[in-house]
């Protein structure tokens, strides 16, 4: 982080947002120096936007970014890829051109890969939220892949958390055994125009109604993001739970950061300590069961960081 | 673990591997006793089977245990669901009737929740593996649901990694996105009795071929539990992965559970901070912006553990 760069920051140059933000994603460093002082969210509003592969999130997610830009506010977005291990990437096709269509200087969007085991988001998500806080984003809307352990990180980082679903992909049932009916806020039934639409709706409002019975459990909405419906009131639901939820979810979201930050050193340190020389004899002793893994790790442990 | 149940354990009692299994996913301590001791997998073989909700998988695994046990193999179902926060277990009826259907002492199913953060796999898998290697078993099928950071655990564990897919859940190239083609042995086009089955196929074999044209990509096989067919087929090319790739399997699979029992430990530990008042107090500090991440998880480690 240069003297120029934060400069240029401050001043609320697009290029030094993005230049912050490749620094955010690939040295851990700049976290430890600069992006760690800067302040927690405060002002800007955190919604996640999750759902399987195919859902037609990112179409949902630019039809929602209208929406904030008709209401005057500008809106970033993070869009967490599941990267490549072979490429160490993500694939960014589709982001790219949803980027293109964008040339407005109060949208940002950005896609992170998501690195390592955390659930889908990397650590990066922390860092980049102070940074678009500080640089005076109104709406954060953070976008994941997957059903599994993404949708229960990104509940503990958003004001909100929205689901989408689509007609046709399963049975509802598969939503409670996926165990994410429980941290959703929003439910979308995108793709509204589908065949299957109204009873995918009315299975999850009654299942919502099973789960949580009480006023405060999860909304069901529907959107057609090809056909432009449902989206105010998919607005209108968000600004809803932001209003009830927003207090509590700041001290949610600094312990999720501080248990991303210890985990995330803990892992690139066991990384490093198992690429070592003493590490791979530790790791073939262990295959070839000469070596009990806790008298392994006891080992590791020994080594200091 | 009591002397009477080690030695039950040791004579092939179905009723002491079940009390074993659950020591393993409830008792840490047990881990660091017993369990650490026993010998990693040598005879058994490990396959992984994944994919998202819906795919029916369980169908398939059923199927896959009916061949096995026609080849005179005894088998062993490790199914992980993701766990509900709410509830802190799985949602259990669909696995509970799979094992009332085998009545057959070879065949020993259990279900396994996904506690914490380890993408769909607890490293209770570590311990349970160990334990069936000891218990004699010669095929250990490990069930994920999901697509996401799972599929990348489950190859680090699994001889041999398949991947379901259905026709009608999305565009192929969704699966490059999701970053799974390149983990997975084996891909598997399931419910191939659908309309649009052929064409995934094809998409299937062609993408396969674009991403790795060497001789040793991944095979794509179609399959139909509900027709009992493809199965044969399966199995053939699940032992034909496994012949060539075992060897290197073990050291890859010592270094992912050193990993996890890393991880965990420190995971365990840092949740326990944070649960503390000392950790209250920090997480409030941060929250409010008056107190640096990185100067909190100093505090933290400045605790021991």
């Amino acid at each position: 982080m240069t003297a120029d760069l934060e400069a240029r920051f401050r001043a609320g140059e697009r290029a030094a947002l993005a230049r912050v933000l490749t620094l955010v994603e690939n040295d851990p460093n700049v976290h430890e120096t600069w992006i760690g002082k800067l302040p927690p969210i405060g002002r800007a509003k955190v919604v996640g936007i999750t759902g399987p592969p195919g859902g037609g999130k990112s179409s949902l997610v630019n039809r929602m970014i209208s929406a904030y830009r008709q209401r005057d506010r500008s809106v970033a977005v993070l869009a967490f890829d599941p990267s490549s291990r072979l490429t160490g990437g993500a694939a960014l096709g589709d982001r790219v051109r949803m980027m293109e269509t964008w040339d407005d200087d109060k949208v940002y969007v950005r896609s992170l890969a998501s690195r390592g085991r955390l659930g889908g988001l990397s650590d990066a998500v922390f860092g980049a939220l102070r940074v678009l806080e500080a640089y005076g984003v109104d709406v954060i809307l953070i976008e994941t892949v997957g059903v599994g352990q993404g949708e229960i990180d990104i509940a503990d980082i958003a004001d909100v958390t929205v689901l989408i679903q689509v007609p046709g992909t399963g049975d509802t049932v598969q939503l409670i055994k996926a165990g994410v009916l429980e941290v959703a806020d929003i439910l979308v039934v995108n793709k509204a125009d589908l065949p299957g639409a109204e009873r995918l709706y009315r299975d999850l409002s009654s299942l919502v109604h099973e789960v949580d019975p009480k006023p405060g459990a999860a909304s069901v909405v529907k959107t057609s993001a090809a056909e432009n419906q449902g989206i105010d009131e998919l607005i209108c639901q968000i600004e809803g739970r932001i209003a009830s939820k927003a207090e509590g979810m700041k001290a949610r979201r600094a312990a999720a950061e501080l248990r991303h930050l210890v985990l995330s050193r803990a892992e690139r340190r066991v990384n490093r300590q198992l690429r070592s020389p003493e590490g791979v004899a530790l790791i073939d002793a262990v295959a070839r069961g000469e070596l009990h893994p806790q008298e392994a790790i006891e080992r590791l442990g020994s080594w200091g960081s």
